[in-house]
């Protein structure tokens, strides 16, 4: 289905499309190739996998409606050369400019110079960002485990207990609960630490007074889930609890006119503005898809100049961070349907130790 | 130290170096951004960093000898390209082809018409390619972390066990013995999974008799390990243990002859010999360099031309691969001395549950 669909937007641009992202390669065949591999795409919708003689097997056994080649001793690259020169039919050929490297660009432009590359980034990007109801529920289910991991963190709160400690207990609980991996280093960032939005999990011990973030994922049948609580450790202070009840409201009334149709932009400030009248700052975009890419499209940014997606499926997550204080980010994932958008996080917002 | 040995490298070929891998940007700043960043490597070793606002104060805390340039809501490569635009001083810049994608590049280039790139990604491997003592204390660090791991899948073969199970314990204790993150999916792959070479954990649970390849990797200060033990569950049988002896055989006698300005491709010939001539097949390279990436220079292939250099850190990695029935590899890391190499890997090969 997703293929048809895709071939629709790229077939008035380009005859044929070469693919090497293993998740587009998994996307479009159920198969994940854990070497450079090539997936050809032609306009009669014949899918040809060519992979390197160690992934042979499992090809043949994982995916669907493909066509697989052995590329036995052969390098991808010079085997794919090899097809495209023999077939010599193709004038127009689509490409992933973003994961394409340029070293491999070049061999393929200067060996191949009656054809033209052209990007389908976009139109792969436009393609993967609508979900259908199976990625849903795998989307629904990553999300579940991560939920577990948000459990898991809270009941290992406990003074002196290193982050990089409640990290291994997230990561171990939500493997048993069936991720398969973590898509992005686990973050539990503590007291002032809690202030760099990309730190991930370190040696210093948690404290009573602490700010502690946990932003974490899992994933599912290679669907990511992503998700942001920040717990108080002991009575928040004054200013930890403005910081707090301004990050969560800033969440809920972006949340609250994210639909299918409306204006990205207009999404992202209205919780900009919010933490900007209250005299802080906003230092990162307010959200982005989320998929078999943990960021994928759309980006809620104030900058963009889309609008949300029915079946899209999205973070919200709003952030303040005050050096040497620390920080809050809260962060839930959501379904975008007609009207309202659903949430797949279930762990509640509000979490005082 | 190592800047400036490349330094030594590049400055002949290129005034200075757009550097974007965040792996490279950590080996030579000591600070790992998670977000887009470029780090420009002037010809009077000037290190400048630019990050995106949520990054900035983490770069500044833990980067050394880096000017770090706050990139506010700017984005990274519209920066990069006004700084270079303004600066108007280089004729030639050297750029990483392997890792920029053609996005990044079209885009540079056709807004600096007046700079030639020029691809520094061999300079650069090359300069990874050869440890520094704390480099090679940190990737011991990381094999004897592995080492936990495997001790961990050992205790846990148990009848009617999923692989996943097993990948979930391993990869819990090993965080706990200070693994950052796994540095490529954990591979428990038992019985027909075995003869799969890149089969990572399923659910399959695990039964006597089965081959159990156990392929796991950790990560210390962002130095990755990589190992394979192959366990027998039950007494092997009499094809079993032909074909686990001499992948075992293959890998000593490989190991035997590596050394520094050893001609690479005759250390796997020796392996691939073996095997062939008992009549079997050998459909990977022998080994890979590791450091910062799990898989990096040297490559030890039969294709190669380079030789073996000292205190490179290599895997030795034979294995061979029935369909159907099962496969064995077995994985050691090395550091490459004088005249020998140095065994990273303290787990036993022969493993019989």
């Amino acid at each position: 289905m997703r293929i048809k669909e895709f071939h629709e937007k790229f077939s008035s641009a380009c005859e044929a499309v070469i693919i090497s992202d293993p998740k587009n390669i998994y996307y479009f065949t159920g198969f994940y190739p854990h070497s450079p591999s090539y997936l050809l795409i032609e306009n009669d919708l014949n899918l040809k996998l060519m992979v390197p003689e160690l992934e042979y097997e499992d090809a043949k056994k994982n995916s669907k409606n493909t066509e697989i080649i052995n590329l036995k001793k052969e390098l991808p690259i010079d085997f794919l050369i090899k097809t495209l020169q023999e077939q010599n039919k193709f004038k127009i050929l689509g490409f992933e400019s973003e994961y394409m490297t340029v070293s491999t660009y070049l061999k393929l432009t200067q060996k191949l110079k009656s054809i033209e590359f052209k990007s389908i980034t976009e139109l792969l990007n436009s393609t993967r960002e609508v979900k259908i109801p199976k990625e849903i529920e795998y989307l629904e289910k990553a999300a579940q485990i991560a939920d577990v991991g948000i459990e898991t963190a809270i009941n290992n709160i406990e003074e002196g207990k290193m982050e990089i400690e409640i990290a291994g207990e997230v990561e171990y609980n939500m493997r048993k609960a069936g991720s398969e991996k973590t898509p992005f280093d686990t973050i539990i960032a503590s007291g002032p630490n809690s202030a760099l939005p990309h730190a991930t999990a370190s040696e210093r011990k948690i404290q009573k007074g602490d700010f502690i973030i946990v932003d974490i994922g899992a994933t599912y049948k290679g669907y990511c889930s992503d998700m942001t609580r920040t717990i108080c450790f002991d009575k928040p202070s004054q200013k930890q609890l403005e910081i707090f009840n301004l990050v969560l409201n800033a969440h809920q009334e972006s949340m609250q006119v994210a639909r299918a149709g409306v204006d990205i932009k207009n999404v992202d400030v209205i919780a900009r503005d919010m933490i900007k009248k209250a005299g802080y700052e906003f230092i990162h975009s307010l959200g982005h898809g989320v998929g078999l890419d943990v960021h994928e499209d759309p980006t809620l940014s104030f900058k963009s100049k889309n609008k949300l997606k029915q079946n899209s499926v999205i973070t919200i997550e709003p952030g303040v961070y005050i050096p040497d204080f620390g920080g809050v980010r809260i962060e839930d994932m959501y379904q975008v349907l007609k009207d309202k958008v659903k949430n797949l996080t279930k762990s509640k917002q509000n979490i005082c130790i």
